[in-house]
């Protein structure tokens, strides 16, 4: 999919919303229990609820493979059920890869070629040679983690590396590498205030932005220091929408919820 | 497995090698895709042939994953195969994941309960919260990357932070995490000069050093600058030994370069 489609999506639905699914199986309803398949039933519940609200998925992959070759099948199958239903949806495989060259080629493949998703998210750490692989793709995105929304983001991502900080080169030594015109970043929302800064180095990408909600960020100060002329921003919601209830009105729950970030998202377009 | 069983098998086997099984389709003898499951077919031979040289085995998952739910069954045949013929052998999963606490958490239960894997590597990226939730997993090993074998690693792991190397704060910085005696590194053998200097932040941690062979390295210097009183090292070697034939003889030639590769080691120990 390419940037100014999911702009348009954006314009069109009055959204930035993207829905993490993050499946655990002791936190879903427990009468999905009894289907065969009770990720993919979920997922399929949530994404029919919801896909009228939101611009994006992100299923994250550590919830799959926790449980196994059944798990990895259910996230076969919903990546398959968004691309076939919903088509017009930014995928996010959250993964948070990355490797020597040939070997993030592999994962690369992996996520863009046999699972066929819009965008992967990849770890910094290795540089530049563990990066460009997944930019060769036309048309998809590596979303790079710069400053993540959890407490261990001090420990080295905000420590100064020549007189700057770590994430701040992450984000210029990247703007570097080949074809990143493909790069969007993770900035996360509990850390708002960075934002004015960190668009002063990437003004015009996207940033996928965890932390609203369960995680304490606040959407106005997202908006306010990291909108740019094409919105560029994407909000995620994972557990505030997946677990808004526990009982057979899952679904219905989750769509407002939804619904209620979307509204408020339609507020500052 | 503990620490002390690596040691004591290292001794008596005279060898601290690791075979990295990155099983490449279009690499492995051709005559093997006729069966069911060439790459667990594959790694299977390589077992059989070198078990008796080697003290572990690192499949690296981005090769599995990859050929999707294919690859996955294979990986999960491959890792019960070891375990049952040669649980004496110390199993690492090469899938450099690192998220935020509780879904690190879903990794951890991955690769150390459905898959059983003895250890899995890790990115620091993220920081304390990111890692911990593997470290809590008794007699399971967290391999932290520390400092990587590609170029990629001169963008910001040999930058200076606070006057310090990124990889030296990495090294510093996890030695305060909890349960860190779980912790073990990856060491480029590309950068062994680097190693003098690492074995004085950490002395007795053990080190996993891949890119003897294919990427250059070599295995005296890393011997000279990084062994300690317990050994301390593990050397990986994948492409080297995986595909030293393309022939029906590959099993035994792989045999060939992993006995060369253990000569080398008894006599460095």
């Amino acid at each position: 999919m390419t940037t100014q489609h999911l702009v348009k999506e954006i314009k069109r639905k009055k959204s930035f919303l993207c829905i993490g699914l993050d499946v655990d199986l002791e936190k879903i309803p427990q009468h999905l229990l009894e289907e065969e398949d009770p990720i993919f039933a979920f997922n399929k519940a949530i994404i029919d609820a919801t896909h009228h609200l939101a611009v994006a998925y992100k299923p994250n992959l550590a919830f799959y493979e926790a449980y196994g070759i059944n798990g990895l099948k259910a996230l076969g199958k919903t990546i398959d059920y968004l691309n076939e239903k919903h088509p017009e949806i930014f995928t996010i495989a959250d993964a948070k890869r990355g490797d020597i060259g040939n070997t993030s080629g592999m994962y690369a493949k992996a996520f863009f070629e046999d699972l066929n998703f819009d965008s992967v998210t990849v770890a910094p750490y290795m540089g530049r040679d563990s990066v460009e692989p997944f930019l060769e793709y036309k048309d998809k995105h590596t979303i790079l983690l710069a400053l993540t929304s959890n407490q261990g983001a001090f420990d080295f991502q905000t420590q100064k590396m020549d007189g700057e900080e770590l994430y701040k080169k992450v984000l210029e030594v990247s703007k570097t590498w080949k074809n990143a015109q493909n790069l969007m970043y993770v900035v996360g929302a509990t850390k708002a205030e960075f934002l004015a800064d960190i668009r002063k180095i990437i003004p015009e990408n996207f940033l996928l932005v965890p932390g609203v909600g369960a995680q304490g960020g606040s959407l106005e100060e997202v908006c306010k220091y990291g909108m740019n002329g094409n919105v560029g921003l994407l909000i995620n919601s994972s557990r505030g929408v997946l677990y808004a209830s526990k009982e057979k009105d899952f679904a219905e729950k989750a769509a407002e919820v939804a619904k209620d970030l979307q509204q408020q998202m339609a507020g500052f377009l």
